[in-house]
């Protein structure tokens, strides 16, 4: 296994950019992909795809929250297209067996564990080159569109370094040095007029409002339109914006002759799942496979460009079915039309409350569950935002186990050329060390 | 996707063995496994193996239980070095989303979606044929090893058909004319000393001792170990049953010079998932890891034998943490060494009770934990259970959602000729459709 060598050089080593690039090129890949003679055999363009907190059975529930039930066959999703292989994501030993999302950005972006909240740091808070550093030395383009703040973990982890996740506004600021062509998402409340002017400065052409975009047909841009994240799909009657936002990047960084890096998230799977919020976890799984679908489009249509997709943790401890009975009611799910805990807020303040619950979700509950939800509404918007959760739950037939992650191993999905390196079980540092393997060598004055 | 188009032919259909026999042969494959020219394209034996119930936390939870915390690496598994693909698991519609152990093994013994409770019948109560029957018409060896009884529903799907699994005395019958070679595991209450001597006539030799396996260098051989399931790992002193069955059965089944096809079934996996009982679990799943491994051995000595294995369905909902700490603790599971449920039958019987729970479980509960124990305990071995299943949950931080089973995918894993067929995500029905394609061509004058 060669890609178990690097980790034997230990996080403690204090290593120079120009060292682990040439580390890392010396892994570039000896084999075919063996699909075809036109396809190259290493990319020109990588799109790395996360679906914060996607574990397994997230994709799976989806498969049936997407079945019609009315024909013989249950169809294939993209994830049922594109799965190659598996990859566990603990963090540094320091941090146990269940990793934070920080942690699992950092190996997913350096190749390397650390502790639980940092960012692209090491366990003695040093930087550790990124994907996406290795590829600005080489030439290459870098981007990113996610639904969280732009300045969050996942992202964050692929353009910075920094001892804590929660340094929104210094992540935000390390932004500016990065040079990345674009960058797409919330966090508008991170963003001062004082940065975004100096944002301007470095030729970012600044937008807040998705009707811009089709203005935007160069790089770079810097489009932040929400202060924090993205609407829920589930209640976003717009809709589409990672698609929207993922095409918007693919054409963009298209231009970039040297090639680019691509980094695409559907962050609020994970805020989904730490709601234990099954209906709008669903819909946030849909947006992210409606935005794995453009790239699977563009792979086909651009044969020089991988897409690996994976998940960073798992969530929530999702299962599909619960209590006694081998049984899960994804149909039930379609009828759902807000999150729980907006609706909460919502009948709290309601006298007719009654009426707006049977618009939010129009099927019949159980004497037993209405009065339920009827006592919790009495004691207020967090009681009763579990107590709509519980109904859910009881009606599909739902599990959950936490509000935070778990340790199981996630899904890898890959396409394109170098697609077959991501075959089988694999760690999550592994994903970062071959696509840094696939970069193209460095310009020979640079090594 | 050529192995779809048999799921076009329907259920319903009512197919002759020679028809479904020809339409099958014509699936076998073109292509080469790529990895030696020492190595045929197609195998001469294959070996499928079941984890009952083992989701994919089963085998990602197992590593981190063998992990030994004072080094910094954390070892690979066999699940690890073998993973190819998922496998979706659902039942023929009239059964939703979640599958039981009968519809499942149909599905992998024939290649056909069924109702839950199905051993090897079509929704009609047709009986569809099986790997096993297909490997029997060209000449090959057939045989099995299991820790539960060898009637229960995974291994009757591979041997015979009946409307119900429930069945158990009917399909212990029907075993006496499926010409399996090698029979082992628990279920002696199902055979009578008339069906015994029906065996003996037949040739079969009848043992009920593992000491008597040294005795038996020959096919046919039905072993019955115990009156129903065998002994759980976590409690048994004489140990590594399944790999030595797995051992046997290899070693007997090699001397057919047609090849064989043989199932492997660690069905107390699904048993203590049934129970919530994590640490039941995990020695279970050891076992059939040291199974797979010696498997894996036989692969690397014979490289004409191809082993896939796979779980049935995912079981209980295990989830590696629980509740709001991201934290899982397998450390702790070694120092169970017996099921809760036994554990509690022994100490509601004693009066120093306390000292028994130390001797089975030596580690310091709290003082509200004891409270719960104690509580329980004079309320009957059945709460008691649940209380003791509850503390080692919470010192492990294990979260469980179902007594019952989940619709999550589960993992796919293959090493030999034609593994790279089951790459990628498939359904269960397509596992049985690609071993049965990778049987030899039947004989001219059959066809
Ligand atoms: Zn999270
Ligand atoms: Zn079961």
């Amino acid at each position: 296994m060669r890609f178990l060598t690097l980790v034997s050089l230990g996080l403690s080593a204090i290593i120079s950019f120009g060292a682990v690039a040439n580390e890392l090129t010396s892994l570039a890949p000896q084999h075919q992909t063996g699909t075809s003679q036109t396809v190259p055999a290493v990319p020109k363009n990588m799109v790395i795809m996360i679906g914060d907190g996607m574990g397994p059975a997230y994709t799976t529930a989806y498969r049936y929250f997407k079945d019609n039930p009315n024909t013989q066959e249950i169809e294939q999703t993209v994830f049922d297209r594109l799965l190659v292989g598996m990859s566990s994501t603990y963090p540094a030993r320091s941090s146990g067996y269940v990793t934070d999302s920080a942690a699992s950005a950092t190996a997913l972006a350096t190749g390397y564990k650390t502790y639980n909240g940092a960012i692209s740091v090491d366990e003695q808070k040093q930087p550790i080159p990124t994907l996406f550093e290795l590829a600005r030395a080489r030439g290459m383009a870098t981007g990113l569109a996610v639904t969280s703040q732009v300045n969050h973990a996942t992202p964050a982890a692929f353009m910075v370094h920094n001892e804590h996740r929660k340094n929104y506004v210094e992540i935000a600021e390390a932004y500016l040095d990065t040079g990345a062509e674009v960058i797409l998402g919330g966090g508008q409340k991170y963003f001062s007029e004082e940065l975004l002017e100096k944002f301007k400065a470095k030729g970012y052409q600044h937008i807040t409002e998705f009707s811009q975009l089709d203005g935007i047909d160069k790089p770079k841009v810097l489009g932040l339109f929400d202060e924090v994240q993205l609407p829920w799909v589930i209640e976003d009657k717009q809709g589409h914006k990672l698609r929207t936002l993922t095409q918007k990047a693919l054409d963009l960084l298209s231009q970039h002759e040297q090639g680019f890096v691509l980094l695409i998230e559907g962050s609020l799977i994970d805020w989904a799942g730490h709601s234990n919020d099954i209906a709008s976890a669903m819909h946030e799984v849909d947006e992210f496979a409606a935005a794995m679908e453009v790239v699977e489009q563009y792979v086909r249509e651009h044969q020089d460009t991988l897409l690996v997709a994976t998940a960073d943790h798992n969530t929530g401890g999702l299962s599909i079915a619960a209590g006694k009975d081998y049984a899960w009611h994804p149909e039930f799910l379609h009828h759902v039309t807000m999150p729980p805990y907006i609706l909460a807020e919502k009948l709290v303040e309601q006298d007719e409350w009654q009426s707006s619950l049977t618009a939010a979700i129009p099927v019949e509950f159980t004497s037993e569950q209405m009065e339920l939800i009827a006592d919790a509404r009495a004691q207020g918007a967090e009681p009763l935002t579990y107590a709509l959760q519980t109904v859910i739950d009881q009606h599909s037939n739902t599990g959950w186990t936490t509000v935070g992650h778990t340790g199981l191993d996630v899904q890898v999905f890959a396409t394109g050329p170098g697609a077959s390196l991501f075959n089988g079980s694999q760690d999550n540092t592994d994903i970062a060390k071959k696509m840094i393997s696939l970069l193209p060598q460095l310009p020979a004055k640079q090594q």
